[in-house]
């Protein structure tokens, strides 16, 4: 019998079966939250520690802001509240008593940091000020799914001020492209359509919103991060102003941009199959797991030798010699976990000077040498990476098709993502595709760029999908 | 005019002033809660590497646990509920409705991650389970400090189940001395003062705290990380069972254990001096900084050939060659920000093929030869934190004294520590003491290590202080 549920037969029920028998998550008790098991979490932190460094590198500083907003921060910005009022979280009692004004436990963080940009903002000299925070934000979630739409979840937000808006535009745009797009493709494996949203589609209170948009395995899209340019409306609600070069007053332009443990749902919907996860080397938590066919004291001290081999190499590795279960179940505990690679030792391969290695990609073997073990690993884990980005990009092709109506661009979207010009679509057809339950994910250049400022939206395509 | 009040006049205010002056925090927008600035967080982002290699080195792993607790949960456990109802921070209202049943603002995760433990704990096979989270908390505080007191607070939280009574104990002392003693006292250079907690003090729930205690600057306590012995509390409340080797059900024994940003409070106050803070050479952000004398051109890029060199030598290092500001306010700013070695770089030094070195501890300079630089600076460094630690140390010996009455002990609390034994105080000099605000910091043998379990009390000394 399969561990389980095959993609074909249920997709999200296959999703589900993966992050109970992977150990990555489990729901928490107060509906809609989400208890990130150890496994679950190593995948986080690395994510973490990759889009950590890509930060760090655009000159960006982490700090943290409080979890508790006022009510009334929230009331500045008009799109900005009226975005976020249906998902907050209120506390109204604090140390035992009835709070004078309710506190709303953070959805996001444009507000109170723009307390503090103005706060910190006085001359143009003080900009750009770039600051970036890892938190936890709690949106309330009607119909919740781990790690996709969890009333609480993991994320990175920056928030930044800058002299003029080509500043700032540029800035966000370096992020969606440097940081998010690049993470994505080089990382995460997956291939992401880039591109603007819609005014129906923009972050409350952005005046563009940049977007990422990843194919799952089923063909419908995930929102896998987002950067917005904010104007000057979060300038004008929070007084972010400086002394410019000129002696006079102006207000700042201000960005925001955000990923989330979203990214680690994607991950599995864009790369695991029936037999569980699949990890691209470069994430993975363990890029190889050791495995001693028999317990068997010789074949498990070679075991470890060549752990260790590959440990020095610089891999991630782990040994797995569980006594208490059979080869054949740490393989599927190894294949469940999308381990990239597999190095099966077992005496009658160690009788002839070998071990087998196994990617976890194509199930493809290869019995080496045992001395060449270490040495061939790296080239493996590369060619895993690749594959899987490769595999990801062709059926992003397979299900992508250009059509000219936006009935055959809803058809289209039952299975993949439809591209159509945006002038044959229009905010009317958006309206209509709604209806569908369908959206447009992004608009682009015809090539698959960001749109540049101020070109016309008729020169534009569109990509339009079902979506998480 | 000195930047800061002197820690003579008002040693309150001269912690704001290094706050402000050195951009570590600032106050939330709601009462209590604190803005961790790019400076502070940047301790805090090293003191976590640290304190997490650590932790996985003592065996445990990451995972995350909700924010919002059933209330239902607190109650399980009377005295746990007991300690933190009147701390409590509760959400009502959750997407625009009040809620069925409140939610609490986890103010430590014992409860959520107990019901979890249980869940995953089915045979004596699954144990220990060892897991560590970083996490925000929050405790409604009504006479708020930055960093020491905040009604919200970043820390971990490590919460383990064991087979047996002996291995949950040896495994919470093996946290409090291998990732807290080590951690404060070989990164941090704060020498501490490590014992048991009297009844009073101990955690709520707990059967064991032990406890880390440092002194400041003024002579105060500072608790600076604890672990906890929960016995069968929590497994009780929340049904942690396993079914042991013996084929019959058994209760497993529990711990916790935390640090938290509040360390970063304690930095700030064992090792600061009237001129700002005084940052460990291990934990700073920035270990050098190379500050060009005059905004020379010539001078400037010698300034940054050095800093190279440093940071290619593995140190981290920046160079302040801010052109609006004069090289008096630039060493003013390195020293508010406790930087443990300065680089001057000035034309006559240069011409005589020189660099000065200064000791932010001791203040000391030192010409030495552009050549040597480089090579110097890493000894350099040591003998910094070294000294720091000497020096606090120093402190700490110079302001305990041993004393035989309670009435000498709430004496010498005054500007420091009593030490006496515990026979000569007892729960009633206990109650008596705490009339004056002092509090018994942690129950220790003479030798001044943690009480063995089952030792008699009246062996053992006890140290008595004001406490932050």
């Amino acid at each position: 019998m399969a561990v389980l549920t095959s993609r074909a037969t249920d997709f999200p029920r296959w999703y589900q079966d993966v992050l109970a028998k992977a150990e990555l998550a489990d729901n928490g008790p107060v509906r809609g939250t989400m208890v990130i098991r150890p496994y679950g979490y190593a995948i986080w932190e690395r994510m973490q520690a990759d889009v950590d460094a890509r930060i760090k590198a655009a000159g960006a500083v982490n700090a943290y802001f409080p979890l508790f907003i006022p009510e009334s921060y929230l009331r500045r910005e008009a799109e900005h509240v009226e975005g976020f009022s249906p998902e907050l979280a209120v506390v109204t009692i604090g140390g035992g008593k009835e709070l004078e004004e309710p506190v709303v436990v953070r959805p996001t963080s444009e507000t109170i940091i723009g307390e503090y940009l103005a706060k910190w903002t006085q001359s143009y000299r003080d900009l750009p000020l770039l600051l970036n925070q890892w938190a936890n934000v709690v949106r309330w979630e009607l119909r919740p799914r781990l790690f996709l739409r969890s009333s609480e979840f993991l994320w990175q937000e920056g928030h930044t001020a800058h002299v003029d808006e080509a500043e700032a535009a540029a800035y966000a745009r370096r992020i969606a492209l440097e940081v998010y797009r690049d993470f994505l493709t080089d990382v995460l494996a997956i291939p992401v359509f880039i591109g603007t949203k819609t005014r129906k589609e923009r972050f409350a209170g952005a005046t563009n919103t940049m977007t990422c948009e990843g194919m799952m395995g089923d063909g419908k899209a995930l929102q896998m991060a987002t950067s917005h340019e904010l104007g000057q409306n979060f300038a004008r609600a929070f007084d972010i102003d400086f002394l410019g070069a000129d002696g006079a007053k102006h207000l700042a332009w201000t960005t925001s941009w955000g990923s989330s443990t979203r990214m680690v749902g994607g991950l599995i919907m864009a790369h695991g199959d029936d037999n569980g996860l699949r990890i691209p080397p470069r994430l993975a938590p363990t890029q190889v797991v050791v495995l001693p066919v028999r317990d068997d004291e010789t074949v498990v001290a070679k075991a470890r030798e060549i752990a260790a081999a590959l440990t020095d190499a610089g891999l991630r590795v782990q040994v797995d010699a569980r006594s208490g279960l059979s080869f054949g179940r740490r393989v599927t505990d190894a294949e469940i976990k999308g381990i990239p690679v597999r190095v099966e030792v077992g005496p009658r391969d160690l009788a002839a000077g070998n071990v087998t290695l196994v990617r976890r990609d194509t199930s493809v073997k290869a019995a080496v040498p045992l001395a060449e073990a270490a040495a061939r690993v790296p080239a493996l884990l590369d060619e895993v990476q690749a594959g899987l980005h490769a595999e990801a990009l062709a059926l992003r092709e397979s299900r992508t098709a250009d059509v000219t109506t936006v009935a055959d661009a809803a058809a289209a979207a039952q299975t993949g993502f439809a591209r159509i010009p945006w002038r044959l679509v229009g905010e009317e057809g958006e309206a209509r595709l709604a209806e569908d339950a369908l959206t447009v994910r992004c608009l682009q250049t015809p090539d698959g760029e960001i749109p540049p400022a101020g070109g016309d939206p008729d020169d534009l395509i569109c990509l339009i999908a079902r979506s998480y």
